[in-house]
């Protein structure tokens, strides 16, 4: 298995948006400027059709697409990995070709997320699932949204094949990552990636190798710097970056008063910033009507930004 | 719009499982023994793909082909309602359209089941699809699945639209049943059908139409006799009946450990009995192995079957 | 052990609300009234200290006073039933040995709402319990409030001892009262009761003994007469009462945003139509302010009441 | 009011076992053993009748006895903070004057547990239970066992009340416990304490002020040294010691199937260290029997012990 992924997959990894115009409809043009823009910003890998990049929501010809739009614009420079994450595991397993048809360096993927599994039945079911991918492969921890998390020991029982090479954590719990890092303490070449963004500061400086954080799309020097910061055990710097990934945090996600917020609160800022064209949201949500859409412009003004970029 | 539905839809509607040989082979020779031996057990329509069906592990190949040859076993001789449930609006519309150009009487959708939706956005959502579907359609409340319940307020909302006939509630709670029931008051029309077969008495006495019970796969006659007994008042007909309903629901769906327990077994029951020839589970589930098989066995053992029909 | 408790205990059975005037003030007056408001709307025995009594908000001093209160009033007329409930044996057998000093028929007991046990642990803590008490107890299953739901097999194992007598389920889950009712179908003399008013009718209809509903506190003869009809199998009365019942949970009971709009609601109608002087609610809660109010005469206005009782 | 409190405390304050014989009997000897271990292990304050010391299964008579030894036995040498958490808030009172009486330093208070509140009704609540207190008192987030979660904003309104001087979080949410961090970043004399001592390193490098762990009942010097560690910014330490403080928290904490693992775990190794007598725990539950302590002490021979302590 061919791939040219890090051992482990260190630094900020931002799960990018997906740009539409329509539910049905790709917007190449803005998915082109945000992946300069990452790029741009130091990332250390694109991921694409997270929870953030509305997997879900997408018909399976637009998961394609973003996937094959996302490698030819790319052309090799970081690492593209691919979220596989379906209920279906004939599906996963086809998404995982077509990711490693254009190129992309590994796949994510959650548990399915319509029945919940036991955790010998989510074993058995990476156990099935695993050897059917052409592509290493990242376990992703998604327990608000797919309802099971993994058990530490589940993680290490999975991760037993060594095509398993990474995690994602969004669950917020800084007991549960800390279980799984320890569970996982013989392997130094298994990543262990945290979601929340707000956490990504504590999880390096605890020995975390990085964060999929959401706030990367936005502003990738931001977390870039809050990674080397703490990989490189500068407290004073960690705690002064925290304090503008809180203010983005308690600001730009809290618009709206449903669980969307965080998601229609990105699109939006993307689309004021300039990086997307329009920060249409695919059903089952709208994006922000104007007031919302004040009120993230408001935000974004009281952040220090100078021609689209936070003053650090 | 044409349709075949009753108004609203009564009855004994099972929701069928799918005879599967693996995870992508549907097994039509058995898939034709059930159909024939619910339309023998004088169910009132046929509903395929719902959680019992487990639409959400099947490829969509599968669960087209299962529309297909659903529609062409059936010949019309009942009605047909094919789950559409999907977090992509765009497969939800596509999969209606098949079951339309099938000869599918009606769809039958829960909410997205991915991102958790607020009341507004749930009434959104439907709004956007329902004008885009070319057969009536039936709400799926699952909260246990999908993570939200439509407020009865949102049901009144969303069927504000014709086209919206009737609901299945599987939440199994009875305070909710009755505030739909009575939110819906002035639609006659509009069909309150529930899940879980052990309320299926209790509903119809209340006025509710009939049920989408899982065990009427095994035994139709038996649900189909409690929905007659609970419609014309007989209460010591639905005390009676109800006692089987109770010692297959205590016995038959409680062997195993996880939530799976009851399609397992179910399917297990199924290929004991032989109307299907495998108890074949989709991934991420695997069916029942020896000891657990011969549990089931036990259990079918227990009730006063005879050339595979319970003795009522 | 005497007790009058009927074998089993059958009917509509209020669990009042405590009337306060303030978080250590009984209203002694309003709880006279109340009494014989019930008594003389037909009632099978009063049922204090319940969730609806507020039991946990008050302190032990107004606990003790409203058993001593409730049973002088009730002069033995009725069977009273106290609730128990604590995190704290200790505490629980105490009050226990207050409601027999003071001539309290029985006893109801939710699990340890603090900690979450597990079965083995649930059913182990009734058996250290129940011999300690000096009056025949009752089960009350609360989940929502608790976070633990007696499994039907630790019902059947705890009420092994003939000291335990019935069951109050709160969960509104239609399928599990079913299970609970099964798994006791040998025990004829155990009282199955349901707490949510908008289930009286058809849990009686399908064998249960009656209801612990709240709305009794307001209209104690709806309640009454709906147990008589569904206990007779008067169908069309049971639906025609239903309405009414319906009407007052899905107006007096949905004032106000929070878990707490049934308390508030319910003591606010009740001091409106004069049977409590007050409608104090005992911290952490506070009644409602004038708007909300306002709302709750209105929803009054709309049943069919005349001199303070519905016309049924 | 006069307190001896640090502004803002800081360090680990233990949150102490409760020795007891039987569920009505402190066991005064092995508190004084435990506090005396406390005091020699170098903690910063002593936080009883916390959910590790089973307030909520101990009768008022024992809290009031352990409030009146703890600070007897103590003399003052370092805070004493007494957890006054309760659903009546007369009986959260009476507590808090024992404590004041006793000469304890402040209290804690954890939401009312049976009712869910919303965030207004929270609000509310500590608006009306702070000014009745004689002490300072510091929330405490425990939404596993009380079911509700204080919004951030909800500790901001709390805490304009000078006299809310801390925040005690064990949520486990490190973007909770941030999130917090950020709305009361203007008051540098609030304490930020949090719970689960797997995340006390990375709480206090984040500028959290310490932790109330439950494994310094064991080894007050490891989570004192991670302390230290992670205020003097010394990483290599933090992780070094991080390896002990995971190692005990899936090892001790890991045995028995049910929620009380961590309680039984935690009093069975403090009574085969000898620190208390008896490892009986309160119902509703019971202290581990032979197998499961077997495996207890199999996990401290796994630690580097010498004469009760770690060798760290």
């Amino acid at each position: 298995m061919k791939t040219n992924l890090q051992n482990p997959l260190c630094g900020i990894i931002p799960p990018l948006v997906t740009p539409l115009k329509d539910n049905e409809t790709l917007d190449i043009e803005s998915l082109e400027r945000l992946i300069e823009h990452l790029i741009q910003g130091g990332v250390n890998g694109l991921f694409i059709l997270g929870t953030t990049g509305e997997e879900q929501s997408l018909s399976y010809r637009v998961r394609k697409q973003m996937i094959e739009e996302t490698c030819r614009i790319n052309q090799g420079r970081l690492p593209v990995l691919a979220c596989i994450t379906d209920t279906s595991i004939v599906e996963s397993v086809k998404l995982s070709h077509t990711a490693a048809d254009c190129g992309a360096s590994g796949v994510v993927s959650a548990p399915p997320y319509y029945f919940a599994t036991g955790q010998p039945e989510l074993a058995e079911f990476y156990e099935e699932l695993v050897p059917q991918l052409p592509l290493p492969i990242f376990l992703y921890n998604m327990p608000s949204h797919v309802k099971v998390s993994f058990d530490p020991q589940t993680v290490h029982r999975i991760a037993q094949n060594p095509q398993v090479v990474g995690f994602k954590d969004s669950s917020a719990n800084g007991v549960y990552f800390q279980s799984v890092m320890y569970a996982m303490k013989d392997r130094p070449d298994f990543a262990m990636l945290v979601g929340p963004e707000e956490m990504t500061g504590q999880c390096v400086l605890m020995g975390g190798h990085g964060g999929i954080n959401g706030g990367a799309n936005l502003f990738p020097e931001l977390y870039v710097a809050m990674y080397q910061a703490a990989k490189s055990h500068n407290i004073a710097e960690v705690l002064r970056l925290q304090q503008y990934i809180m203010q983005i945090s308690c600001s730009i996600y809290k618009v709206g008063k449903h669980g969307s917020s965080y998601l229609k609160g990105l699109k939006c800022a993307l689309s004021i910033l300039g990086i997307i064209n329009d920060d249409f949201v695919a059903s089952p949500f709208n994006k922000f009507q104007a007031p919302e859409r004040e009120k993230i412009r408001q935000a974004l003004e009281n952040l220090p930004i100078e021609n689209g970029k936070l003053i650090l």
